[in-house]
């Protein structure tokens, strides 16, 4: 069987349900894994899915990925600004990589306009609520089978 | 019948499929015009799909579909990272608008990491090629159905 | 008879009455048209009145303004901010410039505070709706006086 | 009778007159007060007439507006591009403020460039010389009578 | 007969011999036109001269030179400072492209010291008036016969 | 008995309890004034207690503290993020001096980010309302039995 | 009982008392932590204390006090100035904070003049050694009895 | 008798001999004043001195130079920095005008290092402690001969 | 026996070997520990080897450091950017440390200039890949030795 | 006979035909000599040509010129960038100066966008190669019979 | 005999008289030279008086002072605002170093308001012309008598 | 026998020993000298050592090394953070460079900050007195003995 998709979730990411719904929605992490696996299965594919705050663990995913997965779809939240350990990371696995933002970082304070992780991904995909995991995992199966 | 999608493409997006192909790919805009077409058909929607080379005429089809159409597509091109007219149009009209790249920009020259169409626009997809066109139509259909 | 006073207005000014009204005000850029008319000729002038989307058919209404008009009166909008062209149009030629606005940009967006226009033209008026185009009449009439 | 409008007036705009004619012109600040209060008288309204050097005695003017004035017509000078002081005085009272220069400010230093006034006051009117003051006079009766 | 050489002009050139004639001199832009015809001529070469205020239109005949001529010369006058599409369309056309300044833009106001088109452009002359388009038509010669 | 604790107060402050309810509070000056000399007076220590709009003015409070008083509590209010004056008068005065905000200026427009004051006082409290005059009138006297 | 107060610590803060005390005092992090027991019990509150050198788990201590803690004291050391992720979470609990420095970072290095946490938090204490603790627990309480 | 020189000195220059004598010196301001005006009566002229910590008393005393004093000599001390009103006012007044410091501000704080005050002024004397002021005193005296 | 030598790596360094080797060679970070534990035992030292992909985790070995090592020696990675909370722990520690880089970070990315690390270090070693921590041992020892 | 063209090499430039080819070219710098010698002298001027790596010394030879050249045609390498001494002594020498650079700045390393040259001469011409060197020479005899 | 006082002249300084005189005036630099010569004996001091456009050279002449001279005036001209030699130089060596300047460089371009010389040096003096050197004979002589 | 290395030095390191000890320390650059030369003797090569306070001296011994020295130890002192002539020298040798520095220039003025060498360089060692040299030089054979 195929490898699986890494999804990895940043910093207060576990609080979505309950934190500022009129920005993030209401459905919780685990909703969207659920989802994420669902659509990931009806697509023939599984999922690996996980979540930290901790910006070294999200660099340790990205490395399991590396070596264990097929391809990254991150939303890395607050870190998507200031970190270039995510950038190098990301520089440093062969496979392919997705940021995803529920929200459109660049609708709100100015220090969201620079994306780290951006500068290292594939491609990015934002605003869409939980619709940006989905279509991150479509994104995802795309660049895989376009370099099969 | 509800109002068509309206995709609009801006300057040096004609030139698709002899441009700088290791960026862009080899398919022309017709090519993605039309796989835009069937895709929507499939979906159950129709499409308009516009290209200029002048930031005004861009306006112009922005407030089009502010009247005629259901929803925006934009693949601003050049303009996404000097058009405040862009901006002022997007935040004019009471339609979604989907702001989309077949490149990273965060990962080219450093004036491409600012984008005011993302600042207007309610998401962004870039770095997918010609699929960037076709998450940006299922990304716009979700919106459309989301607030139906 | 003497040469008319130009009034130009910029980009999605056409939607004035629908656009934002919380900050552009309900009328509608024929109203404003049709009480300049009003206002300049009962001061004994004649106006001509132009919008446009494209940056450079401004420049082009300048130009014209430049050989058959007396004075411009123009509303920017979106290209205030980014239009080197306008600043040499307005340069270049030999008639009084006053720059308009609506609302007022200095208490909006950051990207809104420069004002090519404003380094070009002779005088300012902004933040009083509709009222800004009868001010700005009276300030051009006021110029060609003052310098006839 | 209605409560008068306080024109105030910053620093070194008491050497009206005598200070750099080519930029300023040769009225004194009381020919220009007389001008004002004609003006007003013609309208129906009265005035108060202010100048200060000192920015926190603007401050006390500004202050002094809000509970005994109708409007604030406020010509800066030098404190517009320094004084938060000023900023906070304009957004504490309750009445409309607007902002008038003799000379147009954005054609000059470029350290003239960002105004503080402009971003607390209603609306501004620079670069016409002592008509600067009348098209003041009458943007703020428009104002008051706006919302009367 | 060899592809013609593109000579394509930007905005405000049209006023050329009656606008701020102490920094571009005396010479209509049709005199110019004439000036380069002869000059091609006389080294075996023919010319098409464009000049439009719109950006868009000057993106149109940089697409138009790469498929029909040979080699560009563009003067992008005020776009120079502001146009990423002037930047994307040079570099999207495979031929070599030469930009020009009547003036010396680094010695002016310093919002014309970057040029985006010099990003762009194989090679830059500036400052000798209408001698700078002779010197581009050398230049242009220059590349020609040098990949030739 | 010993010197007064100075309580100085910067521009506008004189409004309060009029101004901005919703960031500023409802009490008045007087008010602060009785709450910080009732509980000075509990904690054996009186105060002198002053408000001006004058930048130069609250200098002349500085200093005046340096030779009377024991310890500085200064609000300086719009003065805080463009005063060297104020700078330099904590530095030139040998007693300690505490800067104490009712909001939070770091929360609010980006030109409050700075303040000099905070880089000349022993400490800063900010964001409490009227409590921030209570705790700084204990971080006050700590400072004093500290040093004593 | 009432919920307990959640006093969170940054990193390095473990090494109190013996880095830099000329800086930071001779009192050790548990000194403090006592301190600060003794305090809230004395006015009927108790504390839960926290120390960590890992963002993350900084971010883990404020979700907990969200949901377990009535109000949030954070000293975020070197992550003031860096961390969008205890913005983040700060932002994303409901709760009140207080952000707090032994020192006063202004007066310091210049990287260490913005901080992200005094953008998310209620307010500011900072400069007074371990008195800092002391006034943010006496804030705490003010803020909780106020919203009670 | 010819018109008196005059000798200005801005904020907290009242405090000379206690503050931070290590930069400032131990002469009291009233030593300065004795000084100069010996040194000035040794030359032939007569001087008039004045200290004010307020901004726009410096503004009143350059504007009062302008018309019965021959040459200004300023020690603006913090204003130097922040004060666009005495440029102002040095521009429009048709003497001349000489800054002097008694500390060398280029080698202090950054904020230090730009000076509206210099951009005004004839010349500028910093670093020698009260031979400063005597300094400026000849190239004062200078200035007045060689325009004699 | 002396204290040993920390030598503690930051993110992604386990990766080395294989990871982009173009640009960090082929050596593994066990590899390079074994080199340096010979090369140290050779000079009579022994060392601690470490890694962490985890800021917080560095910071724990640097504090470590200071209490049972003689000298750090650190590759702080992409932490070397952005990590206040580094340069407070190297400045909060009382033994040398030497900051060393297997590439020349200044020929990278932009956002590679600024090392915090480097601002707090005693040294600095960058560029010679594997050798770059050998020089960094001879460097600990020297400073050990001359402060012995 | 009429006064020579000064041709001022700086530094590197003695490196041409070794260094980098693939930016510079083939040729050496004696090449160009001989190349520009003949052009000249088929033009009817001769030319004295100068290299050196010292800045200093290239501002003598601009001040040589001054007096016993034409014109100068000035190749200033690294010091384009850096150098106000060039700056001021073309400034300081009133016969025409022309800017030439073998490759195109603009489109190279960020450091060389500034051209302090630039805003000294007359013009510029860059990226044609040993062109450059020729077309300067066209360029120097335009201007010199232009103002003959 | 003491030690002679250096008077240092960096690039262009040879051409006094010459260059742009309604800046720098009509003397020579040989004019100046004899007045500073005579000047410094009629006060009981010699001088030594170099120029050179070569920045190492000034060095040089510093280093120079540094052993042989008593105190340092220069004129560092362009240098002033880009050799952070100069500055190492100065801070070098042991005496006291005084900056002129013919003009006052802050009234004039942007990029001569930062001076790293009077970073260094003890005290600066300029815009007086020929004067400015003579007022740095006796502040230089005055520096050495208060040291004495 | 091999080419030997060149160990270049820049401006006012002929001082050391005498100038500022506490960062630069006592040795002088002849027994800097005396230490390489042994120290590369018993590795079994030769060095050439040199010093210039002059920019485009160090220019001309880069050179010199590019054709007649096998690597480059280069100290450039103040050249490091303003010469773009230096960057262009040592990007245009084919021989490795390794930039050294006595002290650590990151942790002194921010203007020190950006090294314009290091951006060229091979690799960058600073911060460990008259050892940085000799680190150098075990780099440098290091690399030599890497590409043999």
């Amino acid at each position: 069987m195929s490898k699986p998709i890494y999804i990895i979730n940043g910093p207060n990411l576990n609080l979505l349900g309950t934190r500022e719904p009129e920005i993030y929605g209401h459905q919780t992490l685990a909703d969207i894994e659920k989802l994420c696996a669902i659509a990931a299965e009806d697509l023939g594919y599984n999922i690996r899915f996980f979540q930290s705050n901790i910006e070294g663990e999200l660099v340790d995913f990205i490395q399991e990925a590396g070596s264990q997965g097929s391809v990254i779809i991150i939303n890395p939240a607050a870190y998507t600004h200031t970190s270039v350990a995510l950038y190098d990371a990301i520089k440093a696995v062969s496979i392919p990589c997705i940021e995803i933002h529920l929200s459109q970082p660049a609708a709100r304070e100015s220090f969201r306009r620079r994306s780290y992780v951006a500068e290292a991904a594939n491609g990015t995909i934002s605003g869409f609520g939980v619709k940006s995991y989905l279509l991150g995992l479509q994104a995802a199966i795309h660049l895989l089978e376009a370099s099969a």
